[in-house]
């Protein structure tokens, strides 16, 4: 994704490196023993219909530019591009591409296949918009297979157009359809690039996170992967009901001026168009229900069970085996709203100030949310305790317990607490884990921290790939981590990594209390990582 | 702009790195010892009006993101990303801001200032756009200040509406005049970044070298550089005049349905509709002309003189002096264009093979240029000939002709001739040179060769980082590199470098003769890099 130092010459010739798939011949990159196929073609789809297998190929085609990644509503333009490097890149609704990273062709080494699915809700977002989602050094440190793919998002992913007609049963499906559709094509010629076709895990980061349990509720995934990671990735959300689906197919109808009969237009307006029917439905939606609309498919206890969390929805026996690694980091949303703040170094703030914003943002409970912070967090001080994330942390935890109390495969917790070294000292906020877990925190200016960040990274990368294994996560470099039962022993990843049972229970409990579940005490924001967005 | 290996801890904390400027204090990041300041605001201005100078502000400013690039009409899609590695940005009209990095602040060390002006016509681009314009290893590497600098392109930065009325005299300057307020602002406060304001050195190339030769025509610019860096930027071009600015101002307005005394209403209208009167004004330009419309600032011979190589246009009389280094690449947009096709590796072509392709371009004349090419360059091989840009190096030979006789400043010349390693060989492309002359070639996966490179790097950043120094160009690591007189003696930079006199005329009156002017042999496309263009 982005240039690195090379030490070797790269080769992207015509004939090396080359790899067979069902389809054709692709050609991709060689750089520093690491093989790279970028922008692969997965399936083919039209507007509004479930993706298909893609049209085979004479001679040999080229894998080597980034394929183009979804088109987003209104492009996000994060308040922070210091502690979120981004990558835009041009958008197309034929995105069905992939891209791999793996240390191995033409061999039968069978390397466990990790897909990463990227977050940015429903809604926004792409397989390579966050310079962390290189799959480079994770592919060649934990000698494992990466794999990032992009699929369609927001109204061309999800809009449910059922209600016109039998053409569009599929349409609130098309965009978890074509990731299933991509993990079909890992089936086939995974192996081919090094990969173990049966040995296959799910991971992503927030609405990644959202998207993986929704395949776990998708019969079509059934068979496709084994395990799942889940980084700060999971909450109660507001349910895309069929009825609500519906509304919106019709509030954008409307807008467009189509009557049913002349519905199939909407597979050619130009997308600018389409958008801002969907701004309009926004709107709307909003005005009904209080809420912003998430994207996510309809439920219909068919295709789709719905989100576990929610009231009267359990997982499918189908997915109950499946291991789980998950987790969440300390500051989340709560730290990148104050990265846009003047607000100076928190770490050098008079304890008078400190005190100022703990009463702020906790009321009455700022002395005993101090109290438990520091007996969860030691060796942090008392200024931190004012960016604590339990937005995620909290159902992060009730997933745990309910996965354990199912019987389900075995769930292993974690969480980041490390205090990152940017604007004089910072909680981790939302995604700092995965220059982590892709194991190269050392490019990132505001993460690296000399010696510590080689050896957590180490860890972290490190539990993940040994989960990608086997389904378990243990590994030499870390204390002994048991899956979670009635108990959650959490494996907090710090400048010293322990295991801590139950160890934030209350302190979760006092800040939910206060009312302090987002940035600024103010309730729940959804906003991604802060930064604004500009409509059409 | 890229993340890199670090090897220290990165620093952006609320007292350090910071920097006074006359308007207030700015906080940067400071890292493997370069201090990097991204997206300092230089200028504010309304639009089709003058940048005046920034408010000043209290307390510290952070300058650590990036800030907006400029508005495209329709955004370019390099055909391969592979050769022209991309970074896009979020765009906004108030894009006034520029990009410092440094060794040293706090210091006096008045280091050579070195600022980048980029390419894409005026039309396309940004201080960002291609990963290759990264300043920091140049910075460190040659002990230099490097500033790149975002301005206003195309119709915001050209739109003459001086016939609207008093008020827009200036609107087709406002591009050309951002560079210039950037130019004013390093003037006064550069030294704190460890610049020295009074040696300037202005590179660029494409667009950015135009640009480059239009500041040279406009006396507005006068004493804020004495030196200019041209690399494949200059060429007879189609000369926006008085006229033909009038008529495009028309086109645009009756399309937008302005009445004359409507026009203020063209400052506010939203950018996308302002981008669909501009392409309706492009197609009629193109009727009347037959031509693309290439904006520049209109002719007035007063706030701008003309393109130097049109005929009677000359340089001023107050640039004279201003030593210049001036070359292009031996492939430029032939090359770009071979990355798109489906020809496979030149160098493994059959003998066959390449003379049906030599014969397609250059018809009778082949066997000719054939010659010519192995006289010019003994280390090649036939088939590369099909390779060669006169597009570029033939007005660029033109103009170190044009200034020598006129007994200007020094004129050196060089030429990047370097077989580059990607897809099994290419002679380089338009922009190639940047990885070389930014010194941080190692970073580019299709254009490094262990140990050349690091070398070649040497060489031709050496040459760029003395220029700035001196503007003489002259270094240990090259042979005695001689001005232009009435010969041309270019410094040929390639595995061996060395400096050959006159040593292309004939190669490149046989390829001008056979009328194989642009990519294909079918006379010149301004593709700059030959990527689809959508439209708004």
């Amino acid at each position: 994704m982005y240039p690195k130092k090379l030490i070797h010459q790269a080769i992207s010739n015509p004939d090396f490196p080359v790899v067979e798939t069902k389809y054709g011949k692709l050609r991709g990159t060689w750089t520093d023993d690491c093989y790279i196929f970028r922008g692969i073609e997965y399936a083919k789809a039209q507007r509004f219909h479930l993706a298909e297998e893609p049209d085979p190929w004479e001679g040999v085609k080229a894998a080597v530019n980034y394929g183009p990644v979804p088109p987003e509503i209104s492009t996000r333009i994060p308040g922070d591009a210091f502690t979120e490097p981004h990558f835009w890149y041009p958008q197309s609704e034929f995105c069905q591409n992939l891209n791999i990273w793996t240390p191995s062709i033409g061999t039968d080494k069978k390397l466990p296949v990790m897909v990463w699915i990227h977050g940015g809700g429903q809604e926004h977002g792409s397989a390579i918009e966050i310079t962390a989602y290189d799959g480079e050094e994770l592919a060649k440190w934990g000698q494992a297979v990466v794999v990032s793919v992009n699929h369609r998002l927001n109204v061309l992913g999800y809009l449910d157009l059922s209600s016109y007609g039998e053409e569009y049963r599929d349409s609130g499906y098309a965009g978890m359809m074509d990731l299933v559709q991509s993990l079909r094509w890992m089936k086939e010629n995974i192996k081919g690039f090094g990969g173990d076709p049966e040995n296959v895990m799910l991971f992503g980061q927030s609405g990644g996170g959202f998207k993986i349990l929704e395949l776990m509720q998708m019969p079509a995934a059934d068979g496709l992967y084994n395990k799942v990671s889940i980084h700060s990735g999971t909450g109660k959300d507001t349910l895309f009901t069929k009825e609500n689906a519906a509304r919106v197919a019709e509030d954008i109808a409307g807008y467009l001026g189509l009557e049913r009969k002349q519905i199939k237009q909407i597979e050619t307006i130009p997308f600018h168009k389409l958008a801002k029917a969907v701004n309009y439905a926004y709107d709307r939606f909003t005005e009904r229900t209080g809420k912003r609309l998430q994207w996510t498919p309809p439920v219909d206890y068919k295709r789709y069970w719905g989100n576990p969390q929610m009231d009267g929805i359990r997982f499918r026996e189908e997915t109950k085996s499946i291991p789980m690694l998950i987790g969440s980091v300390l500051g989340e949303f709560v730290s990148s709203a104050h990265h846009n703040s003047q607000d100076g170094d928190i770490n050098t703030w008079s304890p008078e100030t400190a005190e100022k914003k703990l009463s702020e943002r906790y009321g009455k409970y700022k002395d005993k949310i101090v109290q438990e912070f520091l007996a969860a967090y030691p060796d942090k001080t008392p200024a931190q305790a004012l960016f604590v994330d339990v937005f995620m942390r909290k159902p992060h935890k009730d997933l745990c317990r309910m996965r354990a109390a199912e019987e389900s495969g075995a769930v292993y917790n974690w969480m980041l607490s490390l205090d990152m070294p940017c604007y004089g000292g910072s909680t981790p906020w939302h995604n700092s884990d995965e220059a982590y877990f892709f194991h190269h925190a050392e490019y990132f200016e505001s993460e690296y921290i000399p010696e510590v960040s080689e050896r957590l990274q180490d860890e972290m990368a490190g539990a993940l790939v040994a989960f990608a294994y086997t389904g378990n996560p243990n590994h030499v470099g870390l204390p002994t981590w048991k899956p979670v039962t009635n108990k959650i022993p959490t494996m907090v990843f710090d400048r010293k990594t322990e295991i801590r049972e139950d160890y934030d229970d209350k302190l979760i409990e006092l800040v939910t209390k206060a009312g302090a579940l987002g940035p600024g005490g103010k309730g729940p924001v959804r906003t991604y990582g802060g930064g604004p967005r500009e409509r059409v």
